[in-house]
């Protein structure tokens, strides 16, 4: 068994290899670089995790390890396009740094390379793992694709919002695991746990981060307080303080949306307040939190397998914030 | 064994369902649109013929079928953002009709799509013709870098270009026929030919099509003439010709590249004429198809059953300009 540092390490070992051919290096270079910008890896983590439960780590769950991630880097490539984002943890995205049009085929070709790490699957696995591999590539795109439609929306509800975190984040995580579970032989059940925890322990994540932007200190969060308040960005607390807000809170909320007037974030931050929006954010944080852990419970292997897994859990979702 | 046309009207039908999911119709709708606009089908055609080659066409041909044409009309798609096109077949350009994102993400969701495809077949064919297909998406992106990149490069020589058409056009085609002939157990020289005739064909029908774009009937080729010379297009012509001439005529020709002068469309074609590019170009071609029909000769089946693939050849060739 390994800890959560020691796979950890070793994947990022593993990984930082050449993934490329050297020519074109216009198409390929921007893919490396892309890939070297790092990253905390949890995808193919826990897919290794989830293998290790039930066993050793095969050399299968190496390649799809390497898959996810690459499937994951091509995702940020191209929302980074989408979004129009300059920065990616800290460094210039490619786009910027290479064209729009590069950044859209260095993705390209980052998706087909994650398709060649499955290529390398024992035959017997591989039919299985390229089903729900395809099946959870589309429901990223189809996030993607409600995240953008949302940003033009006035109005979404809690449960459409939840529904698009659901596609565009936690699938991965989810079918990650249990890819690492399929590999280790794992019962029908003990699979579903696992996609299970991932996919409420994605979504209490992504709770967690809106709040953190609204209510977290800012020397642990390691990003400006306010950053989604600021940008109307819709998240959790937003959807359910529009959903929550009446008379005049509700008009001054539609009158902050509107303007960027001064201490935008202030302003807002109080009505998040009045209405207890944090300790509600808090309560359905915690909601999704324990039924990722009663997912991983209820996987049948002994609690002491576990470990890795839930400190991986507890590192995504901070605690002690 | 089935005609051409017959093979032809079969997969158009057969192709003409929906490929996707209804929602969210924001991502799903444009990529059936895009493959409502038609096209030729040319590769799942030539996929399917030479897979009848050597017996009776097999469902996972049918599969193979649509992953092929599924991946090039994501080709397509992506390449039309690239190249600011407006119009494609005569209908409007994804990215123009539904905006740059929703292009970028309806061509990924087509890619996966394709995949989607290749995983349904057979798991004892489905390692090798993954691998091949891998590799084949992978060259068609180099050359899609390339051909970018020779846009604003001063000169390029005829073996980078025809490099670059290779991998832009023609390994697609010839894997189409090698993942047929697999699928219907062909031998390893077989495949080899196989692959050798699209290579080849191929090649010449870019050889063709930058020919006819200056010296064809217009009727005939649906095509005003002397587009590409317009838009200093790099083709087979230009790059000979900037190889061969000299003196006064060098220096015109680069006039001619530099400025949009009167009658620029007559003076470049005279120059081409002067130098014997014309009948250069026409016996270039001649090589490339002579060598792809050869390699069609080597295929070791009974010459009757070859009858579909030389119709195809010739309708792509339409050798009576």
């Amino acid at each position: 068994m390994h800890s959560f540092q020691e796979l950890s390490k070793q994947f990022s070992e593993k990984f930082q290899t050449k993934h490329f051919p050297y020519q074109p290096e216009g198409l390929y270079e921007p893919a490396e670089y892309f890939l070297g910008i790092g990253g905390k890896r949890i995808r193919p983590i826990a897919c290794l995790m989830a293998n290790e439960l039930f066993g050793d780590i095969e050399s299968d769950t190496w390649q799809i390890a390497n898959a996810l991630e690459l499937f994951h880097n091509f995702t940020l490539l191209h929302d980074d396009i989408m979004d129009e984002a300059s920065l990616r943890r800290g460094k210039q995205t490619v786009h910027l740094r290479n064209g729009q049009n590069t950044a859209i085929l260095s993705g390209d070709v980052m998706l087909i390379r994650a398709y060649e790490y499955l290529n390398e699957l024992n035959p017997e696995i591989l039919p299985i793992i390229f089903k729900l591999f395809n099946k959870t590539a589309k429901e990223v795109c189809e996030g993607q694709q409600y995240d953008m439609e949302f940003e033009r929306r006035e109005n979404v509800s809690l449960d459409e919002y939840i529904n698009m975190i659901k596609l565009k984040t936690s699938v991965l995580l989810a079918a990650s695991l249990e890819m690492g579970a399929i590999v280790g032989g794992a019962t029908r059940n003990n699979c579903d746990r696992l996609y299970g925890f991932g996919k409420n322990l994605g979504i209490a994540f992504q709770i967690q981060d809106d709040y953190l932007d609204c209510f977290g200190n800012p020397e642990k969060f390691g990003k400006e307080v306010g950053g989604d308040i600021r940008r109307n960005k819709k998240t959790f607390l937003l959807i359910k303080a529009k959903e929550m807000v009446s008379g005049t809170q509700k008009a001054q909320l539609e009158r902050l949306l509107e303007n960027d007037e001064e201490d935008k974030v202030g302003k807002v931050l109080s009505i998040y307040k009045d209405c207890g929006i944090d300790e509600w954010a808090k309560q359905l944080q915690k909601q999704y939190a324990d039924k990722a852990f009663q997912h991983l419970e209820d996987v049948v292997v002994i609690n002491a397998r576990k470990k890795s897994l839930r400190d991986l859990a507890e590192y995504l979702l901070q605690r002690d914030y």
